[in-house]
């Protein structure tokens, strides 16, 4: 499985093309919608979330709602493009309306994001050519792929969840049954916390670094179940499994750090579970995951 | 530059994502349905390339007339989606629908077509799901990727020339003076050569092969003028010209064999030329090379 | 699979390093130094030919006769290496031993070869440092790894065989019965082609062009049997099984052409058979392709 | 930048092939050798390390101590192979020789090892075959591949430097003037630690442990000074420089999380610096960094 994204922040819109999804699998847009809900709905989350409510099109690779082995077409429309028509247009315009659609120009590099190296490497004098790029909207294409990725897997009997354990040093009692309870509990709770206790006062710690206008790191868990034994190879430095993750896992912006643990379950073997240990404040783990898990069950 | 290619012959439409294009290249639309208009135009050419009138959308990579260093997607609509929405929609349809809905179903292989191979490998009863991907249609994004890539070229001063050296046993007299003459007289002819009197003997064996139901081979001839030397590599087998312009070349599927011949102009090789034969019967080959070159001038 | 090739052509031998060949794979010397000697057993091969005796050394990824799984590591070792020692040395020479060292210094560029070409690229003046890259003795490399696959490909069920169609304009008849007659005729001939007063006529031909100082051309076929069907994929352009065959036979120097035909044998096509007209003059043929085969299998 | 890595534990040696390496790069064995001595020196080490005085061999891509362009082949043979040569010889051996040399069969996994998985994955009985491969001696060739990229550095006006901030706990003050005085620092100490007190701690905790017989985890810290803005890309997913970097360190056996960041040191950004804490016990970081960054420059 290999995708490209595409899209700018207040572009027309998204684009996804997934290669390599094998056929006869079950996918509809709603598949991918649920999990593009999931990514809007974090406590604290800022005004852009509210405005764009985003909905999938699929325009191949997929026939009366199974897929067809043909690569995959995703496509969010970006709701507010009419207000940004002009600003971001496609077309060329003439140098007098150059003043009339450059109304928000970025001359100014933000710290800690890629404005000023972007426009040094691909010479822009206007950063918002590198803003609407690296923008985290780009996660929302991760997103839908990452829930092509899951209903594969589901398929395969392998579950993914994921739970807060740390917001703004609010630690989180993390101790659940089993997985199955672990989604339930943590998908009820607004910052996604297993413990409700701690879930208050990260809420708490979530509007304080708001209101003083800080950002806020955290630790998240991800946790599989029902992996085949053999993912990943320690036969070449690039198939081993703990690189491929924190890899992908790295790539998002919000994530800083990457820990891997694998845990044999039982003596024999037939069940393999990992955690990964996240400090971030993004919670599109779980389907950054699922697509690491996908690509090297394939390789 | 790399890209994915995607959508189906009767589906909603097609897409491609193309990443690793330089930022600031000027693009429009204009420049891309100029060279999938010409792709409209061969002779002989059937009753679907009619009814579709290919115009592309550019949907991320390029503001205001120039390309950002982002991925670029462009999108052709299917003009006859409205026909076609049931039998190739996306979206399930009930066990009672079905049979609404497969009006189309294919379920005899065509000899010298990917339907068979393609059902036993990814398990299709109805071959339609193979048929809509394995369609020359595809070809349609592969042209508007090579637009781009003509682009590219013609700012390094390469340009790319094509004509029809023989179709149907027809042979032409190839010789012309210059690549700008070349690329002009070829143009003006509705089989795209160069040499009037073949012309005229070559639409005929095209009309003939169409009275019998016939297919009808052919050579066209790709000149390369600009050329930098040191495109490509003698250092590794897969970094080789040759193998590179023969792979993509025949991943065409109206193309059946290639020839690469590399000819120094000058003792002191400031220039490099290379000539392509291609046995097939398609007008694609001029964007396709164009890939091809970009792509070893990255590499 | 996937592989490195690595060595000079007087260098102190040659290398490759083949990752992802599977596990437990029979694998031997005798195996790979087989078809070492098929190579190097072609009529009217160089002087050079005679000099080398390759024999393979196998120093990982192999164990007790099997394969681990693990990366293989395959090397010839150059038996005239002490006659080039100086020329060739790894150690870096002072100024004034330069002379004494660089004896064999090229200057001049050699028609049709990548000398100058290579020369401007990687700024060498003594265009030796390309000659010893880009020579033909390369691809002792390719068929030691191309062995490899052959040997993957019996396990499989898949032989392949090969045969001389036309040398210097002489044609041969080349029908057969079956693909094992066919190897046995082709192997006993010393042109490999299996009608016999045809290449009695072909060794006259390149006895003549040795003569006259003259190269030759020619053509050869390959044939797979046993192939299961879906090699190959119809669903995105670089996964097409035409376009990889020629993209690796014509990265071998000696290939200019590739011709790719798919024959279903049967109207149910378990069986599919291919093959390939190669317009060049090496005998390295099977083992390229058995190479391609086995990398389509993989993907 | 590419490479693969190749050979087992106690196999006859190990190898790699490093392509695309630029030519004329001034390269001895000398610059190999300083890096796998450091490799092998730190504190604490097994009894194996004091065993094996790895050595490098050239043998492909250097003439008269130059990079040529062509692939790099460097090999360090195994000093006790004799030892092992039954146990892991790589002719096949007949049945009644089999219990001769499997002396050394495996078939308790370790826990925290590979065994289990490569045993089930590749289907091995004897569970040596898997740990042959999995060890980390495997990065003997990392370090060696590492200090070629080293050089490249050197020559782009890069340094990486390295130093251990913590040991089982214990706490080094890591503040430095400026890089060439951490470095040098940081190889006068035992543990790599520029802190003299707390290296005393670090070895004193290093002895207990190996008392004991535990593991012992720490953090090293790697600085890269002198990289050009824009090194990594925000366009795409894939080509993050955090991503990469991750990817790459969490590949080796001992890296168990990995930490980037990325400091602007000047408004108009003209230096990038960035650093990376890995929780682990190895000492070949510096080597793999330096990797990473080669390879994100030329992508």
């Amino acid at each position: 499985m290999r995708f490209l994204t595409a899209g700018e922040s207040h572009g027309p819109g998204l684009t996804t093309i997934v290669e390599g999804v094998p056929a006869s699998l079950p996918l509809s847009t709603e598949d991918i919608n649920k999990e593009l809900k999931r990514r809007q709905g974090g406590y604290g989350r800022g005004r852009r979330m509210k405005i764009e409510k985003d909905l999938v099109s699929i325009t191949s690779g997929v026939r009366h709602g199974k897929t067809t082995g043909a690569p995959i077409t995703l496509t969010v429309t970006n709701d507010d493009w009419v207000h940004w028509e002009q600003v971001m247009g496609i077309d060329p315009v003439s140098s007098e309306d150059e003043h009339r659609v450059n109304t928000k120009k970025l001359t100014r590099p933000r710290p800690g994001h890629a404005d000023l190296n972007g426009a040094l490497k691909y010479r822009h004098r206007d950063m918002r050519n590198v803003l609407e790029r690296s923008s985290a909207r780009e996660t929302t294409m991760r997103v839908a792929v990452g829930s092509v990725a899951k209903k594969i897997l589901s398929e395969l009997g392998i579950t993914i969840g994921v739970h807060v354990l740390n917001i703004g040093g609010v630690e989180a009692n993390g101790e659940y049954a089993n997985l199955s309870e672990l989604i339930e509990r943590a998908e009820a709770s607004p910052v996604r916390c297993i413990d409700e206790q701690a879930s208050e006062k990260m809420k708490e710690a979530i509007d304080q670094a708001k209101a003083n206008g800080d950002s806020i790191g955290g630790i998240v868990q991800v946790v599989a179940e029902g992996m085949p034994p053999g993912v990943g190879s320690h036969v070449h430095y690039d198939r081993k499994l703990d690189g491929k993750i924190a890899g992908a896992v790295m790539s998002i912006n919000a994530f800083k750090g990457a820990e891997v643990a694998l845990d044999l379950m039982q003596p024999i073997c037939l069940e393999v579970k990992f955690m990964m240990r996240f400090i971030g404040q993004k919670k599109t783990d779980t389907e950054e995951a699922a697509i690491v898990l996908v690509d090297l069950k394939a390789g």
